[in-house]
């Protein structure tokens, strides 16, 4: 059952979060800071994967427990991270179209691909879409009390399986 | 003319502004931060009271020249804020609801009060509203060229007058 | 027994801690953020009161247990602040000198003063000192397990009386 | 000449820039949060390689002119970024011990690596250091007017060739 937050898209199924910008974001270069844009990126995983706060509007892959207060029995951590910054991004008040979908499935760690991209349509974006950044990060269960990494629990493949594509491949650093 | 973010309510016209949280809003004590609390405020006065970027879902108060990017004639400065914080904010996804309005329109100067509320019904929110925050601040027009204070504009009195209400009274800090 | 951060001036004794600016703390503006300024006097607030991380540099007021990691059967919540802003704060190298004191010393809560200044003498500072920001705040100790207020401890009061002081008389907001 | 900031290492000369923890580094879950980690590192890339603010304590390798108040001929751009989280970074009062290399001066981009470890013994660390964290980032310098790559300058080169060293080689993600 696919919540309308999960779209087809050329590249198959993707997660669709729209994160808003905020002014405090821009660096004294006047651009979203590049550390800024690991909030933003951190902002979208979470309502695409996390049972957080109120259901409203959660896609079906957000099922893990509510680990984003800390309190849950497993603890969800970042163990790699890859970014791409493509574009400045200038603030707007239109929420950024944050595009995820899953590298990889492994046995107790999963790669979060992600697309930073201008404004959707359907959120009032008027221009084509622009890509601002692309990013992969490794997130590993760990079991909360053992801190030890947790294998993937059924519920977690089966949620999240729709949405496994291709892993972003980055150029070389120049 | 007025935008459907300006409400009337109980203790007049309010500018109505639904603010996500992020979950690094949340400090390490698990509550939204006291200085992130400022950070949510800014973002509301922002989209409030800037002609900030794309002109949907602007309040007819946001009339400033795009000071947010520096690019202005004027550059507003925040010269001095208070902020009694009333109870924990906890995260979700539905938006904050920040409620501002002008506690008084100075020659240079401008009172901003605010009250940031949990998600208002229209945005989903199922509960009755609790305040979370009061706070107040004022902002100095300066000439971005002289960087000295500057009159407000008629166009900014006529912007802002709908929207004057009684200034928030804070307790003697205990 | 007074650590060296401990100085007597001619506002009395007052707690120094030097606080370095990240170049993130400038917003679009280029300058300091005033959100940003809270998460500085956040930092010396913690350097000055808390028993935090190792004990190098402490000084004699920093005897709270360590709820800066959550574990602690206190809680300390910054009920209410209030800050002017002097002059805008450019970016540099060198820490700035935030100057501590109590207002007041209440029955479960503690006022405490802010001055933020220019780099010290002692830290390579070469100028006239400049007092960027003036603040005050009232951290509201709670037990931890009730979350209700509870009162201030002797060792408390003990350790903090020393710097007791004037309280900070903020002008009406213009 | 090098300042003592440049040290000769296992692995060559590398840059140690000291950077204090914030408390509100810390997220949630109460360890330093990722996103924290590149301000923490934007912040030792800022005193490694810019001209900025007071001289005192700047290493021969800080030669880059002031981009960090955005008035210079140059942008420097972070183009990408890549981080590895060795182990969780609790707060502490001591500096971390930043150490920083040029993995590859390329004609108009310089890729700087990361190494992100606990307090130094100059700075009254008392354990053995664990590297909690390696980075690497691309930082491509544009011509500020025409926005295009400009070819690093010879005090560029002159300055950074002696830091050069290994390129850090990440895991795949798991």
């Amino acid at each position: 059952m696919e919540s309308d937050r999960i779209k087809q898209g050329p590249n198959g199924l993707r997660v669709h979060i729209p994160i808003h910008l905020r002014w405090g974001d821009l660096d004294a270069l006047g651009h979203v800071n590049n550390a800024s844009m690991l909030r933003l990126i951190e902002e979208a995983r979470l309502r695409a994967f996390w049972r957080a706060g109120d259901a409203f509007d959660a896609p079906s892959t957000a099922i893990m427990g509510n680990g984003v207060t800390g309190a849950s029995d497993t603890m969800a951590v970042v163990a790699q991270q890859q970014i791409e910054y493509l574009t400045p991004v200038p603030y707007g008040r239109l929420p950024l179209d944050v595009q995820m979908w899953i590298g990889r499935l492994g046995g107790s760690s999963v790669e979060i691909c992600y697309e930073v991209r201008s404004p959707a349509a359907e959120d009032h974006g008027t221009q084509p879409q622009i890509t601002y950044a692309r990013a992969s990060g490794v997130m590993v269960m760990l079991d909360a009390a053992t801190e030890r990494p947790r294998k993937l629990t059924e519920e977690e493949r089966a949620a999240w399986a729709p949405v496994v594509g291709e892993p972003i491949s980055f150029g070389r650093a120049r």
